[in-house]
C-alpha cells in the first residue's frame, strides 16, 4: 500500500485528469492480462422501485463473463458494507431470484445515506475501502446511486489509483428525482412518474364525481425537494387544458399565496373542483418553506407538517371549500406494482452496461440514458465522466413549465410521456406480488481489523 | 297521486311489513303484466374504484331484457338527479363504453353526499322523486351506496307504495369501509384492501433497506373512521409475525400513547425499523381524536392535521427516530389500476343481480355477497331486507384483532385474503389507463316545475 495519510491529493481537475489517465492505462493492461477478479456492487441513497433491476443487470451480465469476473459481492447497506467488510456473496443466489430482482422494490442488499468524508481531509475511510477491496480481490466497483454517490464513486477511482490498486469504478444512475445531469433521465424516475400520473388521474375521477356536494379541492403532495420532475409528471394525467390536475406547484417557482388562492377559486368556479399536485419542496419567494411552522400538535410537540395539509388548511380557511389531501411519500417510490416497463428496461440495461464497460477497461464514468426522437422515442446507453456528474442537479427547464407556472408545456409532455410507457407487472401469488427474498450470505472476513464508523452520518 | 303531506306514515316495523307486502303484491301483478318500464340507477356517497362495475352490471343486464326494461336512466350526481329531473340516458352509450365502466374508477354519473329528510317530517323530497319517476315511467330503482343510501332506498320503496306508484327499489352495496351488515363484504372494499396490502408491502421493503442510516419509522394513514377494516387489510402484507406492518392501529381499540411508544421502541430495537398502519379514526380512551389539535399552521390558520403526521411527531419528539409518513386518502379508493379481480366481479354481479331480482318482483332489499368456505373460498349472491341494513355499521370483530391490539389474527387473514384475489388491470394506451368517457346525455324534462334544493346538505 502506497497510501500515506492525507497529503496525497489536491482536488483539481488537472490532477483528476492525470489520475483518470493512470487508471485507464492500468485497466487497459489489466484487461489485456484478463485476470479474473471479483466485483463489488452497492446501492446508495434513497432506493427506487427499480434499483434492484440494475442489480439484476450487473449480476446477470457478470455471470456471463465467468472468465473475467469471479463473484459479485454486494455491500450490506451500501458503502457501509465495504467499510465494515460486510459483503454478500451474490453467487449464492439462484438465477431465478436474481431474475426476480427485476420486479422487486426496495434495496435488496440494503442501502444507506452515508457521505464519505472529503478526500482532502485526514480520514481513513477511503483507505479502508481499498483495503477491503484488495483483501477480497475486487477489481470492479459498481455504485448505484444519485449525485452524492457519483462523487463517492469518482473518489474511489482516484484514491485506488493513487494507492496503486486501481479499481474500475462505474456509477449506475438511480434517483426518483430525475435530477442527475447529462443523462436524459434517471432510472427510478419513470416509474414514479407513471405512478403519480395514474394516481392523479384516478383521484381526479373520484373528486369529479363528488364535487357538487362534497370535496371541492384535492391536494396530492409528491416528492422532489429541489427539482419538480415528479410534480411535473402529474401533468400527464391531463388530455386537455381544462383536465385535472388544474394546478401543479413546482419547487422551481416561488409560491405566491394570493395568486394561488385566486387560481383555486377560478378553477372551482369554472370546473366545480380543483386538483392540485404540489412538490414537497415548494417555498415562498424568500426561500422559506410553506410547511413546518414550529407549532405544536396534540401531543404538545413541534408540528413538522407537510405541504399538502398546509395548503389544505390555507384553502379551507380562506375559501371554506371542503378538501381532501394525500401524501404519497414512500408509496410513490416503492410502487413496483405499476412500474414503467421503459424504466425497468433502462435500469436493467444500465446495470448490464456498467459491467460491459468495466470489462472494456473504462472507469470514472456514469452510464447515461440517451434519447433519440426520430421517428419515435428510442433510447440507447452512453456514458459521461463522473467529474461532470458529481454534485450537480438538473432542474425542470423553463420551457417545460407553462408561463403561468401552474402546469406543464407540450415540450414537457414530449419529454415525459415516453418514460412511462409500458406496464411491468410483478407476478402475484394469493393476491400479492411475489418479490425476491435473497439469502444474503456474508463472505467470511479476511481483515483482522474491524472498522468503527465514527457515527452514521446522515446526508 | 294519493300523497297528502306528512301524515301518511308512522315508521314502525309492522307498518313497513304491511307496505312491503303491498309493494310485492303490486310488483307481482306488474310482473305478470310485464309492462315495459324504465329504470333509474344512481350512485351515492363516497365512490369506489369499482362502483362503475356495478353500473355496468345494471345496464348490461337491463339491455338483456328489452321486453321489460326500456331505458336505464342514471341520476346526475346521485339522488340529486332524481330531485332535479336530471337523468342521463344510458341508452345513448355504446356497448364498449358500458363494458369499459368495469375498469373505470370514480362515479361515472356523479355521486353525492346528500341525506334526504326524514319521511316523518313535512317535506316534499320523496314526493318530488316519485313525481319524477312517474313522469319518466320509471318502475325500477337501483341505488348504489352504503348504509345511509340503504335507508333512502327503503324509504323510496315505502313512500312510492303509499303514493300508489310502487317502485321496485333495490340497493346495490358499495363502500370501501366494508361496514355494511349481513353481507359478507362490500363491493369496493376488496380493492382498497389489495391496494393497502400491496402498498404496505412495497413501502416496507423500501424502509427495510434504509433502516440503518435513515428512516426508522414509517406511518401509513388509511381510511376508516369507525371501522378498521382497511387498516386490518395491511396485515396481509406480513407472511410471518415479525414482518411489517409491525403495528396496526384500529379505531376499535383506544389509543394508549405510552404503550404504543413502548411497542415502537421494542420493534426498532428488534427489527431495526417499525412500520405502522393507522386508521384515520383512531381515538384516545375518552373518544377524542389524536389529531386536530387546534393549533395554527404557517398561514396562521387552524391545523387540521392528520393521524399520520401526529403520530410521526410524537415518535420523533419522544424517541428521535427519523420517520416518514404517508396518507393515501383518495388514492386508495380510486386505485382502479390495482383493483382486486374478486371485488370487480362481485361489484359487477351485484349490479346484474339487482336487475334480475327486480324483474322477479322483489323490492326493499339489498343484494348481499355470501361466502362459502368449503373446500375453498367461493361466493354467491343473496339478499337482505333493507330494514335490517339501514343505518347499521359492522366493525372488525374482536377475534380478528390480536390480543395485543396491534395486529390481525389468522381468522382475519382467512376472511380478508380471498377478497384481494386476482388482478383486474385496465387497458393502457400511451402508458396511462384508458377509462370510459360517457356522453352523459340528459333526457328532456317532462315536469314543468323545477325543484330547488334547500341547500346541499353534507352528511
Amino acid at each position: 500500500m502506497k497510501y500515506n495519510g492525507c497529503h496525497y491529493m489536491q482536488r483539481t481537475s488537472i490532477f483528476i485528469v492525470q489520475i483518470n489517465s493512470v487508471v485507464r492505462q492500468f485497466l487497459r493492461e489489466k484487461n489485456m492480462s484478463k485476470r479474473k477478479m471479483n466485483a463489488f456492487y452497492a446501492q446508495s441513497g434513497g432506493v427506487t422501485s427499480v434499483i434492484n433491476a440494475s442489480a439484476s443487470g450487473v449480476i446477470q451480465m457478470a455471470r456471463q463473463h465467468p472468465e473475467r469476473i469471479n463473484h459479485v459481492y454486494a455491500g450490506r447497506n451500501g458503502i457501509l458494507g465495504a467499510l465494515r467488510e460486510e459483503l454478500f456473496d451474490t453467487q449464492q443466489e439462484s438465477p431465478s431470484d436474481i431474475e426476480k430482482l427485476k420486479t422487486t422494490p426496495g434495496g435488496a442488499f440494503g442501502s444507506c445515506r452515508y457521505k464519505l468524508k472529503e478526500v482532502s481531509s485526514c480520514n481513513n475511510e477511503y483507505k479502508r475501502i481499498i483495503d477491503v477491496f484488495e483483501a477480497h480481490d475486487i477489481g470492479y466497483f459498481f455504485y448505484n446511486g444519485g449525485g452524492d454517490s457519483a462523487d463517492t464513486c469518482l473518489k474511489i477511482a482516484q484514491v485506488s489509483a493513487e494507492m496503486g490498486y486501481p479499481i474500475s469504478a462505474i456509477h449506475i444512475p438511480k434517483t426518483i428525482d430525475n435530477d442527475l445531469p447529462i443523462t436524459d433521465c434517471s432510472p427510478g424516475f419513470g416509474s414514479v412518474a407513471k405512478y403519480v400520473a395514474i394516481s392523479t388521474k384516478e383521484a381526479s375521477l373520484d373528486i369529479a364525481s363528488m364535487r357538487e356536494t362534497s370535496t371541492k379541492v384535492f391536494i396530492l403532495e409528491v416528492m422532489g425537494r429541489n427539482a419538480g420532475w415528479i410534480a411535473a409528471s402529474a401533468g400527464l394525467a391531463a388530455s386537455r387544458a381544462s383536465d385535472p390536475p388544474h394546478i401543479i406547484l413546482f419547487p422551481e417557482i416561488a409560491f405566491d399565496q394570493a395568486r394561488f388562492l385566486e387560481r383555486v377559486r377560478q378553477t372551482v368556479d369554472q370546473e366545480g373542483f380543483c386538483v392540485i399536485v404540489a412538490s414537497e419542496g415548494i417555498t415562498f419567494e424568500d426561500g422559506s418553506p410553506i410547511s413546518g411552522s414550529g407549532d405544536k400538535d396534540a401531543f404538545g410537540h413541534q408540528q413538522l407538517g407537510g405541504v399538502a395539509p398546509a395548503l389544505a388548511d390555507l384553502i379551507k380557511n380562506e375559501m371554506g371549500y371542503k378538501h381532501h389531501w394525500a401524501k404519497s411519500d414512500y408509496l410513490q417510490r416503492s410502487a413496483r406494482h405499476i412500474a414503467s416497463a421503459t424504466d425497468v428496461s433502462q435500469a436493467y440495461a444500465a446495470g448490464q452496461q456498467a459491467v460491459e464497460r468495466s470489462l472494456n477497461g473504462e472507469s470514472s464514468i456514469m452510464i447515461t440514458i440517451e434519447r433519440e426522437m426520430s421517428p419515435n422515442y428510442q433510447w440507447g446507453l452512453g456514458s459521461a465522466p463522473l467529474i461532470d456528474i458529481a454534485n450537480k442537479e438538473k432542474y425542470v427547464p423553463t420551457d417545460f413549465i407553462r408561463p403561468d407556472g401552474y402546469g406543464i408545456t407540450m415540450n414537457a409532455v414530449d419529454y415525459l410521456l415516453p418514460l412511462i410507457q409500458g406496464e411491468s407487472y410483478p407476478d402475484y401469488i394469493d393476491g400479492l406480488p411475489q418479490y425476491a427474498k435473497l439469502k444474503n450470505k456474508l463472505v467470511p472476513k479476511k481483515l483482522s481489523q474491524t472498522f468503527n464508523l465514527e457515527s452514521t452520518r446522515h446526508t
